[in-house]
């Protein structure tokens, strides 16, 4: 069978069905306001309960697992959930398992929808805080345990982050699931565990019985069921090498990534949150190449304050060490909708109004990230990038807001660092064919691969029906890279890349010979690209 | 008062307001069977006095008005409408009049919604049918017509084309109304008269009342409403600069544009019918750069057979009077849905199943084109241009097709041309990016400003909300303008452009100094494009 696979690696072992209760909505109408205040006093036991389960795990679980964990934690704790949940137990009359369930739908739907692989996993974060919550409501049992012994491969329809972070991980060798896709809570979950995984089996999954021998490839995503002796000991054989690479990979942490004839490559990390932070470092990563800010504008149902933002970057600058830290402004709009801004609903969200479009016609909330940024830039070494800049205008527009919120922090007399270099994503075609001209005001060059790909392609990346033809090694892709790299070389400011083609070993000698030396990507490829790059 | 200037001039008149009495629903239910014929035999009636209306106006109207109204007349003719028409009356016992509106309805809205301004003034054609009919069901009279005397600037909320056509042409001096845009029919209508028109003008209009003194200026979209003397007497000199500089454009029509150190260009015409044709001569096209083949697919419930599409083109090409013309394989998908194709619905159509992407999915579909255009290429001089290519590879999959096509035809002993050119649009980034590859293999090129812009930009020009960004003079365009001029040239093969830039006066220069020699546009601007040619 084959599905796709998602952790690199070979398991061999007993196949074990991790089963999920459903969770329904019982449609029962509360009788009075009695019982109303009754299901709002079990909503908060619930929480309660919840977030005792979820400290319980983080207790025993790895720094990054517990990382998961904690944002899952902050989740229950924003106030938010509680007042939208009491909303329609109120009104609604409904119960809290009822409740539950309906404020959670829409939230997992939204973030499943997003292009961006980070945001879109978050949809698993909801879904699983709304099961917990409803299991406590609902008196379901609590966890789902494996069966004594050792070897198991977890076979299931879907799995939550806490269903994984919750099994005892000494006794587990794979897993494979039913649903799920590259970028599911599922893969990341297993790849902090260094254990294979297989997603998208589909049904073909159901032939699988409780017991069965099964050899999974978490590369290819072959899944073999009983197989003979004979194969059995090729894949022994193969997963032997493929632990043997990864110890090499995991002795390259601490080296740092130079060529043979010694020119140094900066190899730095994708991050969101704090948390992120954390998982960046245990990689080996030199800094953050690209902080996204949406998350602290998504997660609520009104703008963050100043001081929020303020307090949101200054932690993760303080986690950084003094490495450099460059700060995304907000990449809202398109696929990413923020409901409290009211943003019109586009025929073609990708080339609409979205991301340093939107700042730029919503001065107030610009400048108040801007101050926050430049606050906390006091706490680090951190760097300000403008997304989605398409020409030279919007690039001095935005620069001048920058300006201004200097002005006005130094008219108040608030501390702030005033040597923030300002930089822009190189992700329109626009901003790669007048790279020369950009290069004349900006500080620095990052590429953003994914969007530049798109517009170039004339491809959504998303639409399943012309999937194949995206395609960041198309020559003309290849030519905007170098092109930005040879003018941000010219003019001497730093040219790095954010995109995920930064993280493809198949790329790594090719834009290192276009003169690429700063590469930033998710924090599990650092450790593959390095190998390659002491290679070179 | 200010709106949209529609049609370049300067009118001065006196108001007259045309009203149109509006069509409803009745909501009649049929009692019986009797009832549902008799309906039926009303509607065949309402379409044969629909025709000799429009049959008596086409006998006084000029050629391109006749060829507005035959449009109509073939869309009355089309039985599609009749079965459509019938099954409502049969299935939902409605009267003949309800069952016309109800059926006209969502194909308004699907022209409506088309990016492509000569398929969305497609729209009020089929309004216009649809009214005329309603109008002989309802039993209302026929027409609208003006007062005795001469000099009535005609007001209304909004004119249907035959509405205008009706007018008596000389007692008219020009046009305003509430609703419409550029592209309307009332503003193509008005161009064909020569007759100032200024449109979108909303609510204020109502402000005017019959018998006032109106000043118009067509090209600013100025409306003043009895105006001072001095005033006026400055509008009556500009009025005369106007018409003595379009007599110079019409004295241009059949001379050739060649500049003064005698440098050739080529002015030819994006067409859509055999109609167009007939407009396209009467401005001095050239030829015929763009003949889009959408509409035939269109109009109807599904696929036109290759015989259709042979006759369709045949008669185009017969029409050219062995001029060139340049024939664009289908260029469905996007904002121009084909709703019997069961295209899927995409978060970004702009980026998504679109033009020569389908037709490589659907050989069947693509095959039978071919060989229309391959059959009918012996009655003219024709070139075949793929839409929306890519990458080299689409280029050779779509060659390998019409390699197909000539092979299937030779071996069933059809006549047809062998030698047709075939090229390439470069309307996305990365066709303009490999233009030198693409012109290895490319026969010749035709940039597609529109949606080269708003790919390079990022920016749906049709969204309102970031219109401002969409600029086709940007210079990371106007590069790849040039260096799709300049492969061209490289590789010895014509470069054309058929987007709107090529009729845009303001970038003539600008594109004769790239080395562009073909200019393809709506048939009106050839002239004032000639005058410039002429002067450079």
């Amino acid at each position: 069978m084959k599905g796709i696979g998602v952790s690199p690696g070979i398991a061999i072992g007993r196949a074990y069905w991790l089963r999920q209760r459903e969770a329904r909505v019982s449609g029962i109408v509360l009788a009075d306001a009695v019982a109303v205040e009754a299901e709002k006093v079990k909503y908060r036991g619930a929480v309660v309960a919840a977030i005792g389960e979820l400290e319980a795990m983080m207790a025993t679980a790895g720094k990054e697992e517990a990382a998961i964990l904690e944002v899952q934690v902050e989740l229950l704790r924003d106030p938010a959930w509680e007042e939208e949940v009491f909303r329609r137990i109120g009104e609604h009359l409904m119960p809290a398992r009822d409740a539950v369930l309906l404020t959670i739908a829409p939230f997992v739907e939204m973030f499943e929808k997003m292009e961006d692989d980070y945001l879109r996993a978050r949809a698993a974060d909801i879904k699983d805080i709304g099961w917990r919550l409803f299991r406590q409501l609902a008196g379901f049992p609590a966890g789902r345990h494996l069966p004594d012994g050792k070897g198991w491969i977890v076979v299931a329809e879907d799995l939550t982050p806490s269903d994984m972070i919750g099994l005892d991980a000494g006794r587990v060798e794979g897993f494979i699931t039913q649903a799920g896709g590259k970028t599911s809570h599922t893969a990341i979950v297993a790849r902090l565990r260094g254990l294979p995984a297989v997603v998208a089996m589909g049904k073909a999954l159901v032939a699988v019985a409780d017991g069965d021998e099964l050899v999974l490839d978490g590369e290819s995503g072959v899944v073999l069921v009983n197989p003979p002796a004979k194969v059995l000991a090729k894949y022994r054989r193969k997963r032997n090498e493929f632990l043997r690479r990864r110890q090499m990979l995991e002795s390259l942490k601490d080296r740092v990534a130079v060529t043979r004839d010694g020119v140094r490559v900066h190899l730095e990390a994708n991050i969101a949150s704090v948390e992120d932070m954390e998982q960046a470092l245990s990689y080996g990563a030199e800094g953050v190449g690209l902080l996204r800010t949406e998350l602290l504008f998504m997660e609520r149902d009104q703008l963050p304050t100043e001081e929020e933002q303020f307090t949101f970057y200054k932690n993760v600058l303080l986690r950084s060490g003094g490495r450099p830290v460059t700060i995304r402004t907000l990449d809202i709009g398109g696929d990413k909708p923020l409901p409290y801004l009211g943003l019109p609903k586009e025929e073609n969200p990708f080339l609409g109004y979205r991301a340093i479009r939107i700042c730029l016609d919503r001065r107030d909330l610009f400048l108040t990230q801007l101050r926050a940024i430049l606050r906390a830039g006091v706490f680090g070494s951190c760097r300000i990038m403008f997304p989605m800049i398409g020409s030279v205008e919007e690039l001095r527009v935005a620069k001048a807001v920058v300006a201004e919120a200097r002005e006005t922090l130094t008219v108040e007399g608030v501390d702030f660092a005033a040597d923030i270099p300002v930089g822009v994503m190189i992700e329109i075609p626009s901003a790669a064919l007048t790279a020369d001209l950009l290069a004349k005001e900006a500080d620095f060059f990052s590429i953003g691969t994914n969007d530049l790909c798109q517009y170039t392609l004339a491809v959504d990346r998303m639409n399943e029906k012309i999937a194949a033809l995206y395609d960041p090694f198309h020559p003309a892709v290849l030519r905007l890279i170098r092109m930005t790299i040879e003018e941000g070389q010219r003019a001497g400011i730093p040219v790095g890349m954010c995109g995920e083609l930064a993280g493809d070993v198949a790329a790594t000698k090719l834009l290192f010979d276009m003169g690429l030396r700063e590469f930033s990507m998710a924090a599990a490829s650092i450790p593959e690209v390095k190998a390659i790059i002491l290679g070179l």
